[in-house]
């Protein structure tokens, strides 16, 4: 049997658009002498429609999109994937799989293969044939795949088709790229064909003529997640109708990484560089922006911003507070700390989103996750910005990025070795001189994994604690091995570190996340819409307190 | 039977204060001679509790603590409520009812009245008693309680006694206040007690001796919001271990409403109110400002942002744009478009946000619910601040609040009357000059009522035009009568007004939410968590383009 196995990019919410798309791909299908055209799941109607579900209006267009695909697919059986009725929802997750052909129209599936599981297309028997159709909408990554069809297949001793959603869609908060991979497994769980990720087109395959296909190229663990991201952010942009984009650029490595991702992505033409030097920063990390957009080749701007900090702290101590409550000639005083976040906050709120609305553009937000995890950032500041691209990326990752932008990407050395070399920090104090070997209070090596373990494997303050008093944590989270004993000498050391960070974790951290940009989902466990949080603060489990205690008089 | 019924304050995710606060209310229901005492639902775990719902931990210490409460109830019966475990949760909401006596525990409710019902206390009935017990963890408003409760007891021909949790609980973006409000209704219906909201405490009844209550005084319908708002804010301070409050105002009505609620909340002492003009800015509403001020007696400053703009100006357009993409000599142009938004993030980004972290405090946010339904709000702008109290009111709302301040909060005009009278503009621009009559585009005597259609009540575009066709629209969204007919002399005039404020609101206005502060849920229907939604943009139904074609042909 000849199947044209579509990826087509789903557009969320328009089924008038993606019933063209359909009626399309159907036309080439046809052209290429298939019988059957397979579409993935939710492809008329999109998967995350935010209130757009609750409306029985966008399920009645559906329906009759629906019956426009069927009087399209003249002399071809489609199948494709909307979504159901809300009657259906708690149960199927509204997905339903229908099968078209010469006008006529039938629901063929409904319950995904397992409801609760990140692998979970909509599985359907060809009748008469040794087939499984497998139509999914399954956001990046998508670790299960590969196992899970290989088991489906031998399981039915069946070959199976399987089709991947391709586009953008969001809940809000967290953005999800669906890489729109095919895949051809035959009965013996071998694969036969995959489809390029992240590309729009349809592939033709003969069932009964299956054969074996050459085994990918071995490639970075990052590489995946590179193309993620560079789909994610040039669609992210063509959604919200934005051309440009502004790029602060402090001559660190989430900046450098951020910048030379969108140079990629959209092209050097459509990225203006902004580094934003105060008395704080080096000549060093001067030195390394200005290098890193000469190579990068894009429009650059040096905006200092002492001058404008200046202003407002002498302004604002000068006026005095007046009012019944207010001391005699009483005057507001900025203290170091105070002046550090200002800084930040000018260099956002002030500098990049004035220089993002003159050029018509967006201004990025580099952060990380390590960053989201405890609030490392500035509200308005670092945290601003119209999408947060690396915010689910550890800082390792942000560095495996780096090699990989020069070494594979770019085939040079676009982001200077130094930028790669200096220690992280913030330089917004005398406390943070690079120069000096100062640098951020997180470290990564350690940090990185702590927080993961808490961000993305749920562990509680009492998981950490016991691992330690075991001497296994490095295993547990998965860090270098040594790290734990040369930054903490005692139990003391090592307890107030991780109370500190949890403290925040739970803390502000959460008040700063409800604020933050947009994220680009790429580990599955995105801060947002798959991380439920409430402002409630640190709580010690009883464990963790008896724990704590015998450490501390050990 | 002598029954204490238990206002307490549940605080979230902290099982070990919550069982000293029952623990305590024990010891005092017993020295009042009560038999039993009842404790609201969820009390001992909270109710939204982000991801710690998922940590076997949580639970575990949630019954340790029961355990501990079971062992204090000594002599005396005790119901109160917790979490259930995982397994049920699909079920149940996570609901259980606990008794209590002399050491010994047992489940004695788990499923809700009705799972689906905003109404869904856990109910059990006291054996050998005519007595139905209902305790709730309902945020407000509560709107079916009254008729829920009398339908009960009615239905069971018991006496219902009520009991709902007391305290402030968030869903990240979206926070609510539990007014800890106990009542008592005859088998007939009738209410016998009502405890005043918002107020911790501790009634003891005797349910063989109950006797009518006098009927409540009548009070103004924004009476319960008021004390919603107020508690809501001084709870979320202690929340988050914040002690002042800096709040901008610029002589209109949301931000003179805002500083009379923090005012009357925490006391002068702890207020701190900044105007911040610019050239724009009327004399009219500089001298409201000052006398608002004024009235409210706490600390003020006045900073004009002039300067600092104009230095931004200054700075970013002289800057020249380098690097190999651009043009030579290539210079950014700024508009009066930017310039306006850039006035907006001076005033919060740099001057409030630097004075709240000066003064120890944090700034508010005064936006109303017409702003944040449409986005007519910037960007780390009028949207930052810590908590955005007024936010989920619709701007009629806030002049009844203005008004309801002056006349019974404050009894006197602590907000001027000119305040209330002048027209609502964000003096941004020669085009908002309200002493020539100029101001927002929001028309807020019927778009109020249209985004309150969208947001609160699910009406799409086609809703409304069928309404608007009809000559019904007023009736349909509440606004008064004649409105449409004076703002849009044509249906063309109509359809452009309707398409460009529902093209922001499921747009622009849907980005800017994301970044927006949290939101203080007043009418259950608050953006954020019971307000789900996706960056998708506006879609226009086939039963939409039909009709609207059908009036521009008419």
């Amino acid at each position: 049997m000849k199947i044209a196995l579509i990826s087509m990019e789903v557009v969320p919410g328009r089924p008038d658009r993606n019933t063209k798309t359909i009626c399309q791909k159907i036309r080439e299908a046809k052209a290429a002498g298939a019988e059957l055209a397979v579409c993935p799941a939710f492809c008329l109607s999109g998967r995350f429609l935010g209130r757009e579900l609750s409306q029985p209006a966008f399920l009645r267009d559906c329906m009759d999109d629906a019956q426009d695909i069927a009087r399209a697919a003249e002399g071809i059986a489609v199948l494709f994937g909307s979504i159901a009725d809300e009657a259906e929802r708690p149960v199927s997750d509204g997905r339903t799989l229908l099968s078209a052909r010469d006008g006529a129209l039938q629901e063929v599936a409904r319950r995904p293969l397992h409801a609760s599981s990140p692998f979970s297309p909509l599985i359907y028997a060809l009748p008469e044939e040794d087939i499984l159709i497998a139509v999914d909408a399954a956001p990046f990554p998508t670790p299960l795949r590969g196992a899970g069809l290989a088991a489906l297949a031998r399981k039915h001793r069946k070959t199976v088709v399987y089709v991947n959603a391709l586009g953008l869609q969001d809940k809000g908060k967290t953005v999800y790229a669906f890489d729109g991979v095919c895949r051809v497994c035959r009965a013996d769980g071998s694969v036969v064909l995959t489809t390029p990720p992240y590309e729009d087109g349809i592939t033709v395959v003969d069932t009964a003529a299956l054969t074996s296909c050459e085994t990918p190229a071995k490639e970075p663990e990052v590489a995946p997640i590179y193309r993620t991201l560079r789909y994610g952010v040039r669609k992210f942009l063509e959604r919200i109708h934005m051309e440009r984009v502004v790029v602060g650029i402090s001559g660190g490595i989430d900046s450098a990484v951020s910048a030379a991702l969108y140079v990629d992505a959209i092209g050097a033409d459509r990225v203006l560089l902004v580094n934003m030097p105060s008395r704080f920063n080096s000549a060093t990390t001067k030195g390394l922006a200005a290098q890193l957009a000469e190579r990068l080749g894009c429009r650059s701007m040096i905006v200092p911003i002492e001058e404008s900090v200046a202003h407002t702290v002498a302004q604002l101590t000068e006026i005095s507070v007046e009012g019944a409550a207010a001391a005699p000639g009483e005057r507001l005083k900025i203290s170091s700390f105070v002046r550090e976040n200002m800084q930040a906050r000018d260099r956002s709120g002030r500098v990049l989103a004035t220089i993002a609305a003159a050029w018509g553009a967006g201004f990025t937000c580099n952060g990380n996750k390590a960053e989201s995890t405890v609030g490392y950032a500035t509200l308005y500041g670092d945290l601003a910005g119209f999408f947060a691209a690396l915010a689910d990326l550890w800082k390792y990752r942000v560095y495996d990025l780096a090699r990989y932008l020069n070494a594979s990407v770019y085939g040079r050395e676009v982001i200077p070795q130094g930028i790669i070399d200096i220690m992280p920090s913030a330089e917004l104090s005398d406390a943070q001189n690079v120069d000096e070997g100062k640098g951020d209070p997180i470290r990564y090596p350690y940090h990185d994994f702590l927080f993961r373990a808490f961000a993305e494997d749920s562990r509680l303050p009492e998981d950490i604690l016991q691992a330690y008093a075991k001497n296994a944590l490095e295993a547990y989270i998965g860090c270098a091995e040594g790290l734990v004993a040369s930054y903490f000498p005692t139990a003391a050391d090592f307890i107030a570190d991780l109370e500190h960070w949890w403290g925040l974790y739970t803390g502000m951290a959460v008040a700063k996340r409800i604020q933050a940009p947009p994220i680009l989902s790429v580990s599955g466990h995105a801060y947002g819409a798959d991380h439920p949080e409430s402002q409630i603060g640190a709580y010690e489990t009883r464990a963790y307190r008896r724990l704590k205690e015998e450490l501390l008089n050990a």
